[in-house]
């Protein structure tokens, strides 16, 4: 089989604090962690991942917009630009590239105004709530998603 | 390792329809194939499941209320039930077992009314939009933190 | 011309009730006299009816569910469950038959929370406000419906 | 029997351009084409027909207004308006003669703004999303209803 | 003291009904009745009347449009407009004279629709559910208001 | 004639202030100034006033609910309490008197919390935005309903 | 004095559970222990009660279909129903039988899909965090209604 | 056992008129008779009450702040202080004692705006629409609360 | 290039007050200078423009409906109706004709209701704020996309 | 400098319970403590205070009523008047004396009813959630806003 | 006439991509060609422009605050910030330029939250729906008011 | 006692502006003086100030994310992301540290969309209407809080 462009890992605002900060919400690993167990798993699912964090909506923009032609996919968290971020919904949908949403709290069990992703109608769909169990699923989910569509090309 | 009680697999209304309608939203997998894969994986994760359909929302809210003693965990697809049932909410909380909501469609890119979720904030979590591996990415999560509570008791 | 399918005639919770309570509602016609006069009008229309009546959404849902390939087309007063159930409306949408939504009252001249049908906008359309005869209504609705599809097929 | 006074039907705004827009909306009939046939069929039940079409509310108010002593019932299609006149609708209830509404189209599948009518709520009721057959079914309606007051009466 | 224009009385929709409809709401005198008695009123106030009614928006908002140099003021009665009508509202504020709005019903105890009223934030004031006394007590206001403008002037 | 109770006009809070605080919103007469004139018109009309002023809402409900017997009508600007007070409307509603309310300014034309009187329902009905010739038309209002009763009666 | 027919006691989803889940919002007694002190306390007031609880909202609207005529009046915890039910509104509202609403938990401190109730309007009243000793409560008003009933009929 | 602190009965605006006014509403009983039967009632329960009213909800906001150290509980119907007043539940919560809030009426069946109260959920609980029972009830949820509270001490 | 037909110039409440009132709204502009412009502009642009105004909703209807065939495209200033007619959006719908929506003050910058515009979601867009300017940049769009599906044709 | 008229402070209903009930939201200084505090740190800014404390929203309004000529600012924690107090609102609006508006504990992160305060549009602004402290905070600031003005008359 | 100081044309996240992603909805032509086009156009119109693209909502409020003394106006397409910055707006709120927002898409035929712009009430106005002639349609609009106030000044 | 770390001082979008624009709304005073004025007020407390301004979201959760360990408290005023920025909230909430929110204008008295604080709920409190003065008020507080916490500590 070809080999599949990796697959680009986003994290928005306030996860480098992963481990950090709030462990019983957001559990005790770091995101650097994370990273780590996501490219072990990358392995052996076949695939390679990429990493990178920003605090800043406009660099997860940045990067979306020149995502495609060098990532096969996105698994992103977008931290509290989920709620509010308009601009990253429509990068995603101008890159077209295939996308999971991931958070590792139950959005829907916090404030009302953390129950509505602005960005989840433009992905694959959303994984919440698995703590950080849940970027490993994003990214069987990802792969499976990508060996399908190349099976089917 | 002590055994784990089986993982109650729950789907809700029009799921018996599963791979006859609606291909192009649902997938062609019928729910029979969805339970089988289920049970290959939990084979594999070393957990037992047992999966349940109805189209009664008492029927799922009787089994719910039967689950503690007999199941460990519940993995559940309410269907239409996940934005109008607060009784099956309310058995999920008096319960008191991890439950993983599941749908196969992207829910938060449909209709305004699917968006909200009445059962999703007293579940561990909620994963959508991952077509019909989602409900095999919910039974590792189940069975991760069932395993992770075991190691820590 | 091909014999049609007959239709699937059904009728929600409190319907039981007709002609018993509140007559100057829902008129004194008894729902047998109701299906009686609709076998009446199907025999001169060249089609059949099969009428069922339950107060439980997950009889509808089953019902609906196992109508294809039995029936060609299904009216369906869904009293109360107009305005909450999710589930019917999905039945309906999976199987793809012609569907017409039938209310003896005008739902629009009475609570606030009756005005809005879930199921509405799955069917070919709605008739309120007509009494009993409503039911005749969309029987030839849904029979002139049939017979121009057989004509066009 | 004493001959009824006739049935007054009123189309509203761009009801003048049917059959030659949208036919896949609206169906391909002209208003000409169902005025005929709605006085075919009132021939048949035994009643009189007069129809008329106007762009303004301001029309329709006039004729609604003048309505008793001249018309037995309205049989009104009155398009746009239908979400936003109050006029119309104080019209209807003012004179006091029994009306239903009809739509070609079913408004409960169409945008939001058009799921309310101000004007069902003082009529008998409303049929929509029946094509250009909704006018004989409330034709249909409105002969019945006029010949059980007279029976009544 | 110089003479005044005279103020115009401007009747919107369904109020050529009035004292043959629903006298209970509205009242037993026909609006020839209301005129008269402004009429005479307007005489003991040293002012005159000039009154027009139509069922047209359109209608009063040409009216109202050129009103300036003929009329001092617009006493006014949207009937049903009230609670639709931006244009009459645009008109009012376009010329710039004094009006006072007229309600023979009370608004704010009917149906919610019909609490809010467009037009009366342009309008000196509103006036409502006095019956059709309404009338005289507002060509008193705007007779007292005239003549208070003029005595500054 | 037999004579009438006297009317009872109330006053609520902050309209102590009157003609000492923005005239230009409330006009420079005085609240003893404008009981002055009223008392002058009511024995033009052959009634009676009685007035009182409060700014403390209980006083309003106590008045209102030792005025049947005493007094015939209620003329009432609840002013601020408009906008809050169930209690006023509980009060007015509960003894069955004839009430007027009225507003100096145009309420419509402010701010929005403004536009809604939670008493005016229970009131015949409202006057505003006639500055503070608006008591003397309510006043007007009040005499000839109780005379038009009187003569009924 | 003439025996009343029983009083029909329901019980809605997950009422099977008490006692056994979450004894710090719903109390540690059972439904059993709830029901035999309902008896007991029906003996004192010399009513006879009737228990029933089911999980199925079809179950308790097909109970009050045919409780007419075998029930003197019902005693309802909808449970989960309250909050969703137009179906068993309207059973009660058809069979035009005195009915109580009880709630254990104060649904008003609870979440604000809690407060509102559908059922509630069609009751006579209802009580609320009372703990289970609201059951006893409700008893005590439908024998006393149903007692004042008697005496004055 | 040791004697309660007597329980606090208040009642808010109107309710000095029950009996007077609305009999068909309200009952035909005087604020007196209630109290006197509350005096009664609280004899063989061996507590005693102490009974207020006031149309002010400062009185009410007073009381309940002194009441600590001389009274064990409160019984409080708010009257229309419950859809208003802040006040008062912050007094409620303040010192802390247990309350109960009654309205003889059922509030949901009413308008919408009675519906919310602000002051529910910071009792124990609601009673409505039991009529003036509904004291009775409340003072035996409070006797019972007290005697269990003291039972636990 | 084969010639355009023209395109047709409405204006619609109010728009004949232009200069009129409120110059530093609306500019010091007659309407007649407006279009006289426009057919300057026009000419420049090698296509010919037809202008019509009326207060009258129903007119603007009745124009639009007669459109085809006549008109190459619509250059539209709704005014008042903007935001209240059904009847213009539907009658721009039906015809297919391309149209911009033009207003002289900046919509977003004024009340509240003038925000949203009914119409515009069926033009090719909205031009708004720029003062008179706007009506020629309004042609100049038109203009271009004629002269583009004229190419592409 | 001339001596400035002293600063009226007020505070509202339940704030005499301060320091008794719940210190862990609103401290354990009791209302004389803070208004002592005050008077020494007013003696520091060389101005003087009066403090006054109400249940009745009457008595604010009376006492804001009378303040000018009197006092020179206005200090005020409205309690739960905040939310709910057009009256108070309105006092300070009309008497025109710089006011500021004090809560001890944040408002904010409370109930949602808290969130909004009807009268701090009408003050310079809002101290919340700085403990008794705010009030000396406030004390700074008029002090500073009264100097200031002064320097400028 | 002296020269004017150049425009500032602003685009806003995700607009890099243009011509490179959907061009069915945003053209084929690339930001590029777009400024380019505008170059040569401000040419003819003897203006300059300036062009800046970010996909950080803080570089454009950045520029937008230094623009003053170095720009004469600002044309600016802010994107998705249209609808989530209040940064931007109140950027162009603080210095004062006069400015144009513009959208190449209809954004009020898309979704729901695209239809409000929180940017353009502080703007001259908006163009939308226009296509890449938008840009130069609003450079237009911006060269004639530049012009005009430098006539004017 | 020992020395505390310095308090992180931040300001948001657009306020490097202060002075140059709207003084009317803003004062007259720079960022650079308000910010010399706080490092001589903190000298007086006892503490340390360290001042930092940016217009870019993710600077300011940068800089709120490495706070811990090198600031003691933050007084931030996040300009326009007050309403608009769940990532600030967040920053704040996850690093733990006493923030206070400061706004020079009065937000309550502006656009009903600066009423609400989405960072406000995270904060001790906030501070607004005082002009530049208010982080002065806000120093003081975070210093009274430091020294007691340190205090107790």
């Amino acid at each position: 089989m070809t080999p599949l462009h990796p697959i680009l890992v986003l994290n928005g605002p306030n996860l480098q604090l992963l481990g950090m900060r709030k462990p019983e919400v957001y559990g005790s690993r770091s995101l650097a962690d994370i990273e780590e167990r996501l490219r072990k798993l990358a392995g052996e699912l076949g695939v390679a991942v990429e990493c990178l964090q920003s605090n800043h909506e406009g660099d997860l923009v940045d990067w979306i917009g020149t995502a495609p032609g060098r990532f096969a996919a996105i698994l992103l968290n977008p931290g509290a630009y989920t709620h509010t971020s308009v601009a990253i919904r429509d990068a995603i949908e101008a890159v077209g590239l295939p996308a999971v949403e991931v958070h590792i709290s139950n959005i829907h069990a916090r404030e009302e105004f953390r129950h509505r992703s602005l960005i989840a109608p433009v992905c694959l769909g959303q994984i919440c709530g698995m703590g950080t169990l849940g970027y490993e699923l994003a990214l069987r989910a990802l792969a499976a998603h990508l060996r399908q569509n190349q099976a089917q090309g």
